[in-house]
């Protein structure tokens, strides 16, 4: 097999064999197959499009390319939860804790943020004590003591996916349906996933735009999944705006707590109450979805989801006094409250600006190598749609410096658009499709 | 100005700019850009093509990558003639030579041949004494004293062009008319050339196996020369067969040498006549294109074109006891035939395959290193159309290895075609565009 009679086949726009997508993904993560050759096939692929067969094979090739979770001494049918991203995300630390109360097996592996917010695995670090690197048997051990583990993904997990990811970077073809729907499909496969709920965003701070765009990605990794045999489901969600009111890490920790005291913010009540009721249901819980929501919403209310979470954090070593006395987890030496100049109605906070504010303010990073700030981040006062007067306070700032208070607070105030007309709210959970 | 940026807008079908373009060929051409942006690149290109605007500016582009041949010191128009590559084409041999008999100036650089058989300077330096490497002073001083020099392409010509070609073989990108078409036309300007005509050949044994793809190319080439102000001609030829009855690098000039001297196959003689009368004509040398040709038989007639012929070798410093005398040429050792066993038509003589077996006999090179054997080759006996007898020869081998003989003389059977009804010829100049 030569990999230029592979480019020349998707090049012409012939469909890849198993064994050809096999041989590429083999030899370029191996580095047999050089840079130029894999992105003159990416592009062809980005350009040419492929099969849903040829995206499978392209998703399981890069799934076994490196180690792969066998979580199989767990017994029974271990659901994955994926969101593909947005701005004050905090639905997994909701989430998952939620249906674990509600019996549902959790054996979860997270990643660091990239970008303008840190990622799962950085807002439970803001937690003291608490181990996210933990090996594959302690995580088992753990899911067995307790039916919930959430940590770092510490395995070499889908390296050819990262390998392809940076080339796809650096050569204009990251948005390809196929080659996005395999970058996701890989990782939750090589995780051990059985059955897989994927929360798409879609909107001004998502990766996906258009609805229409996100409702093609959804039926590809659908149809991924039923041919790789792991039943999926996709959950179509609007992050025009940030998700709930906190962006930030501690700040959302203490926002997903309040959560599972009963504290839920409209739209992240929504999106956690549709992603839940379709997990239990995969995971052979509960077939009815209006019954699988009265039963998490129980869960809020009798107080079981929030002794989940905390068991788990303290089955992961992590102190559970900074959870019961939220005052104690690290704190950003300066808020300020931005107010607004006008009566009105909020009409827009685009989700991808606040998203880059956080970032300036430090709560994420650029490259894997950098550290976050924990304490900072931004709390809106509003969402949007809601009424304003003049002197109400559109958002704070936490931040750990004056100069990049200042300049917070400035672009939040050019940000945050208020109408003087009234503003209907948008749909959060747009669609369901499985 | 980014790379990533330039691949963006050609994959989403956007037109590239001459600055865009200049900046691409530059850096790639000085190591700047890495192999794997260009790649995106190119096969973006290859997928959704360019505007004849975009192919002239990435042409030019090219064209001044490196050295760029001055000839105004010849102070007239400068014609230069190139062909797209075939089986047994010896025409700039003879028709150089003889449009120089007329009084165009012919300031000649060619290549060594990759692939089956030698180029053009292979070809004269088959011929003892013949200095193919002179300086460019040495090669306008040989113009300005007899009106012709022909020699190798010894400056660095058109760099962007050579690595983009090594790229586009290893990416299964080199089927692209706008890559075809801006590599052609990128070395013709860098040689110095005001005026083209080109001999785009099509069929079994060249580039372009289909008229439609020749013309598209042929359409092209003519556009970049209106608009880099550079007017081109284009006729295209076919390349079925090979062309006259010789292939191989002493048996060609041999052939070139009978055709001066009036022993003229009709395939080369419609093609010599056909590029030569507008090749005159775009000099300045005569409108009337019937005219030119009957001019240039005259030439072949009267001695003219074999004597200017004989000039050249001389003032090149080769051995012209060597033409006044073939015999003298370098021989092979076994020269043997291959007989018809039927009576019938040839049918036909697929001329790549016997390009194959020509190489093989060591008439061309695979690596640029290589060296060649000006002796071997092949020696038609029947062209495409001609009746056969049993027992007739069909065609010569000239080898100097009795194994490699065999095997020749074994495909020879196979590839020579024969009909028992009778074949039309077909015709050789198939279109002339301009």
């Amino acid at each position: 097999m030569r990999m230029i009679d592979i480019i020349e086949k998707k090049r012409d726009k012939q469909e890849l064999t198993r064994q050809e997508l096999e041989y590429f993904v083999e030899g370029y993560t191996k580095g047999k197959i050089e840079d130029y050759q894999a992105s003159a096939l990416i592009m062809a692929i980005y350009l040419n499009g492929m099969t849903n067969q040829e995206i499978t094979n392209l998703t399981l090739a890069m799934a076994y390319s490196g180690e792969v979770l066998d979580l199989s001494t767990l017994g029974e049918i271990i659901v994955d939860k994926h969101s593909t991203g947005g701005v004050g995300d905090k639905v997994s630390l909701i989430l998952l804790p939620l249906v674990s109360s509600l019996g549902v097996l959790v054996a979860k592996m997270s990643g660091r943020g990239l970008g303008f917010t840190g990622g799962t695995v950085d807002k439970l670090e803001s937690i003291p004590g608490y181990q996210t690197q933990v090996s594959m048997q302690q995580m088992i051990q753990n899911v067995k003591k307790i039916g919930i583990s959430m940590i770092s993904q510490t395995l070499n997990l889908a390296p050819a996916d990262k390998k392809m990811y940076a080339l796809r970077d650096s050569i204009s073809a990251v948005e390809s349906i196929p080659l996005i729907a395999s970058s996701i499909m890989s990782k939750k496969i090589a995780s051990g996933a059985q059955k897989i709920v994927l929360d798409v965003t879609v909107g001004k701070g998502a990766f996906m735009k258009q609805l229409e765009e996100a409702r093609k990605l959804a039926n590809t990794m659908i149809e991924i999944g039923k041919l790789a045999k792991r039943e999926t489901v996709c959950v179509l969600s609007n992050m025009n705006e940030p998700l709930g009111y906190a962006v930030g890490n501690c700040l959302e920790v203490i926002e997903a707590v309040e959560f599972l005291k009963g504290n839920m913010p409209e739209d992240v009540k929504q999106v956690v109450l549709e992603l839940g009721s379709q997990m239990i249901k995969l995971a052979g819980n509960g077939d009815d979805l209006e019954e699988n929501k009265r039963n998490m919403l129980e869960n809020i209310e009798n107080g079981k989801a929030y002794q989940k979470f905390l068991q788990l954090i303290e089955n992961q070593g992590g102190d559970i006094s900074y959870i019961e006395n939220l005052e104690k987890l690290p704190k950003a030496k300066l808020v300020e409250a931005v107010y607004s100049k006008n009566d009105g109605y909020i009409q827009e906070i685009n989700s991808k600006e606040i998203g880059k504010i956080a970032g300036k303010l430090g709560a994420g990073r650029d490259r894997k190598e950098d550290s976050i700030d924990p304490s900072v981040g931004i709390v809106l006062g509003k969402k949007v749609g809601d009424k304003i007067k003049q002197g109400e306070v559109l958002a704070y700032v936490h931040a750990n410096s004056e100069s990049k208070l200042k300049e917070a607070k400035k672009s939040l105030e050019e940000i945050i658009k208020i109408s003087s007309s009234s503003v209907e709210k948008e749909k959060v959970v747009l669609e369901m499709i499985k």
